[in-house]
């Protein structure tokens, strides 16, 4: 895409800015953190070096603006808190499989799991983006002692079901259907939200 | 290491496989599954390139040999699975932590969780390693209905557990101490091992 040379308000902004957005997610799911740098991306979306910090700043900011979870917790949380808090692991062992189930979702998850796995950094980011967008509000929702805590644990489970299913695919697990999976770790899910933990009650 | 140009046994023939391995080892951890070659193994450990598939079959082969689970099962399943069959939970709980909690248990896992998640290869090469070595003595241990699936649950449990705490290091859960985890995950592998699951007993 090419980029206009006069300054002001230019009708390309938004179309540069998605180029380069294309260019890095690419990148990053191909190359991984590292390898990815500025320079590549820019040429990659034809744009000039420059333009792609002064639309994206630095690369770990870049690479937070192209990171994007399997779903929108905004958009999905409020529905699976509203309701019974004792059927809230069903509710949310039934959406994570459905995301899991989608080639979309399931695609956006496992890139997220290589980028985390592949550079410390990485990880670093993607930490705070599940903690601020989902595993904070999800535990403001929970409203149990120790909240945040059980919040961690529950993603535990899931990103440790994501791996164990749809990239390892460990049998029998990967080839059962998700219902039966998603009751399975249902009950899980619910203790790690509202139930006893080793730590609470103190003794 | 240096190869002799002559045939028959060699005094060097365990210290080039060991050099082979050495090199491979590094560069899978380093480069992923893909961008390893048998040239730049054999580069690396100073060997003629015939030498690597002589001494290790093809890159398939190679991998298979210097991945290293983080334990050996075989030393460390009959004592787990000994003794009170409904503690087992908490035995096998205490014992993953454990492995996780030592650095270079810690570094094999997460190497063999960032070698499953970057190369479909890699990934069937290692399930087909933890279902031989690991789940199916497992399972023949538990010996309850739908075995299989009860360990591939329970290693859902125990990869989601070393990438949320280990590698992504989500809070509170990262900083949180091993003898309190542990007592948080026992009752979910206990569950899985022996407890009621939803496709069991059948309706």
């Amino acid at each position: 895409m090419a980029v206009r040379a006069h300054s002001g308000r230019r009708p390309g902004d938004s179309g540069t800015r998605e180029a380069i957005a294309t260019a890095a997610r690419r990148q990053f799911a191909e190359l991984g953190y590292d390898r990815t740098s500025m320079r590549q991306v820019a040429l990659e979306a034809g744009v000039d070096p420059t333009l792609v910090s002064h639309f994206h700043g630095s690369k770990r900011q870049l690479f937070l603006s192209v990171i994007e979870l399997p779903f929108t917790p905004a958009d999905v949380l409020p529905g699976l808190l509203a309701g019974d808090p004792q059927d809230l692991g069903t509710r949310l062992a039934r959406f994570a499989l459905g995301v899991l189930e989608s080639e979309e979702g399931r695609s956006r998850m496992i890139g997220l799991i290589r980028a985390a796995t592949s550079e410390p950094e990485a990880a670093r980011v993607i930490r705070e983006l599940i903690t601020r967008e989902l595993l904070t509000p999800l535990a403001e929702g929970i409203g149990s002692i120790d909240a945040p805590y059980r919040a961690s644990l529950l993603a535990s489970q899931f990103v440790g079901l994501a791996i164990a299913r749809y990239v390892v695919a460990v049998e029998p697990l990967a080839s059962r259907d998700p219902a039966t999976v998603a009751a399975d770790i249902a009950p899980t899910l619910q203790r790690y939200l509202t139930g006893d933990l080793s730590s609470w009650p103190l003794p």
